[in-house]
């Protein structure tokens, strides 16, 4: 019985209810660590309004897993997600189960949510033409908006595992250098922005090189990532080591860890590259035809799609590791700020403000950047005629600064 | 009793002998992580040719820690390093307890030691200002060689933490992209160079900003660094977001971590500045005297002091803080390459050899850039008439790429 991923015409039925367009069927089972009580999370998989509380079911005999895979975070199960999902499929079509694992089902809505593994190393690539352009015009306008490189291999820098933070943990506003009419300066930023990303999550580890035919073997998953910036200080500090300061005060991840399997049915060709990359980034693989919105205060501002993007998350990780570097469970891969062709198509308010030169409308009120008080939310879903799935969302609220709102 | 650091003239005597100029004597204690029988390491700590297993230690019931803590790394140990280390120094001056611990002490040759914590965010900063200007002379012929904001705060960049090993571990030569004769072209790098730095290791860890007053105390120590780089992937990869590639495939630590109490001895105030950097980056702090070394196939190339460096780490740490950025127990703040003054004043061979155009002699051999087979060490000691310490050797052999020697 396949319940995962491919072409089904009629999804089977779970026990535990599943509203329509619920966007959490059985064709998607996401994968989360939350927290019943406030004590130690659990791993749970989401099911319509409710989650699977996977230590409970361990503890009840459903499933063959140790102790320590079920509590605290995904660690443990990441390098095994699609055998434990799968698994979790079949409990969850076997009707006599209903009354065992009645105490592992809970409200959604009673969980509260953690980071969802482990953050090892944390990778941002850059890998949005569209993003990259705009970036390159207003950053640099004296010179060529693509840096030489960028068409020949999938640009990154090393981001702050640190500081990787869960969906609904505020965000402080950064105080840090830039500089204002030519002096240097110390403060909170006055350009905090969003950037609307995907992260693909690492499952299995590697040892480098990992040939681009294998690599998507090694995702387990992919989440939703806000990789928050303070454009004032990055413009400041960038050159020549590239961002630090700008972008390590805050990443925003969605709590759940969206199945690469689940994705099965958005699979789309990547996009042509000209010029042709060289052979160790070919064949570049699938992407995926997610729908990605950003909104501010509940105003979306941004729509785009996860097929917009130049190099693919293959692509991306045969770059990474050709230098024989390794993958480890819990490596984060964050695509870049994904901008589109559309005119709602920008990632950033960066792009979307000319660096906060024209503002945009957002409700009743402007905005040139990121507001204290205001919340930023980041969604993503992928629809065809049979199967719809919902990544759910990344959100956060902006705190002051410590020295008080710029 | 104070053992730990001052101003002792007379050090008391350990019960495990020291031989004279041992550089590990009481005044110094590293900690480490070792097997004795390829099994899971233990903490140790070095004192003359041997090593104090604190996990016999524990086991015989004189020192009062969870098992956890005394075995496979130093992670627990590090937030509470000054107070081990104290109950350690008192501990090799009783007398009484050399029968009860004789199964705790082992010769040093005899065990393996390992990567002595696990690290949670890599960071290098860049702040050396020979070498920066060194290196954006020849990286950036016709632009100024000093990026403008390099005097008004410490620049730094995000490593890969995955790929930092233990002194010992061979560096296999990545492979990557760069550009011959304006081709772009991939296979081994053709310009393997070494880092010579100093990383400090986080103890205590802190939710940011950390006030430069309070920075030193969530330093637990000091390592040796090889911040291995292949200048060529770098040079064409590192625009707009800096070093990635380039980087991330080896950084290699030595296995002792020196405590920063061990070094008060050699506490130097640190170099003026001009400009004055602004309000939360003063006052330095001071650096140490610490005497770094370089050798090719045990022909020194490089002299340099660590008090050579332009911005300290409590600057580092406080600029890294600054924008609320958490620190983590076993984060790692490399010092960046250390140049000095001196002509044999150059961390890297990049610098050495003006990008590989004028060979150095080393022993009966040219070298331009690091060749297969070559073995790096770095070495370290601070000395004064009363004390002396050494850090211990930081080596790596470099090995042929999968593809073959260049």
């Amino acid at each position: 019985m396949d319940l995962v991923g491919g072409p089904l015409t009629t999804p089977p039925n779970s026990w535990i209810p599943v509203p329509p367009g619920s966007g959490f069927g059985l064709d998607h089972l996401p994968f989360g660590a939350g927290s019943v009580d406030g004590g130690r999370p659990h791993v749970v998989v989401a099911i319509g309004d409710h989650v699977l509380d996977l230590d409970a079911v361990r503890k009840a005999g459903h499933i063959d897993l140790p102790k320590a895979a079920t509590r605290d975070s995904l660690d443990a199960v990441l390098p095994i997600l699609p055998a434990v999902r799968e698994k979790v499929a079949r409990l969850l079509t076997e009707p006599s189960l209903q009354r065992p694992l009645a105490g592992a089902v809970r409200p959604v809505a009673e969980i509260d949510l953690r980071l969802p593994f482990g953050v090892a190393d944390y990778v941002d690539f850059y890998s949005s033409l569209v993003h990259a352009t705009n970036v390159g015009r207003l950053f640099r306008p004296d010179g060529d908006a693509l840096p030489v490189a960028w068409k020949h291999l999938p640009i990154a820098y090393h981001g702050r595992s640190g500081t990787v933070a869960v969906s609904g943990t505020p965000v402080t506003r950064p105080e840090g250098q830039f500089t204002t009419g030519g002096t240097v300066d110390f403060g909170p930023t006055r350009k905090l922005d969003f950037e609307l990303e995907v992260g693909a999550v690492i499952g299995r580890p590697a040892q480098g090189p990992v040939p681009i035919s294998a690599a998507l073997g090694h995702v387990a998953g992919l989440v939703l990532l806000n990789d928050w910036s303070a454009r004032d200080i990055q413009a400041w500090e960038y050159q020549p080591l590239g961002p630090f300061a700008g972008k390590s005060f805050a990443t925003t991840i969605s709590p759940w860890v969206v199945p690469l399997e689940a994705l099965t049915p958005f699979e789309r060709p990547a996009p042509s590259q000209d010029p042709a990359p060289l052979p160790h980034l070919q064949p570049a693989g699938p992407t995926w035809s997610i729908d990605l919105t950003a909104e501010i205060n509940g105003t979306p501002v941004t729509k785009v799609s996860f097929a917009d993007l130049y190099w693919t998350v293959a692509q991306q990780i045969a770059h990474l590791t050709a230098n024989g570097a390794t993958l480890r469970t819990g490596d984060l891969l964050g695509s870049g700020t994904i901008s589109g062709p559309g005119p709602d198509g920008h990632g950033s308010l960066l792009e979307m403000t000319r660096d906060g030169t024209r503002p945009i409308t957002v409700g009743d009120a402007e905005r040139s950047w990121v507001e204290d008080g205001d919340t930023v939310t980041l969604r993503g879903a992928a629809s065809d005629g049979v199967h719809h799935i919902e990544f759910g969302r990344c959100t956060a609220t902006v705190r002051p600064a410590p020295g008080g709102t710029p």
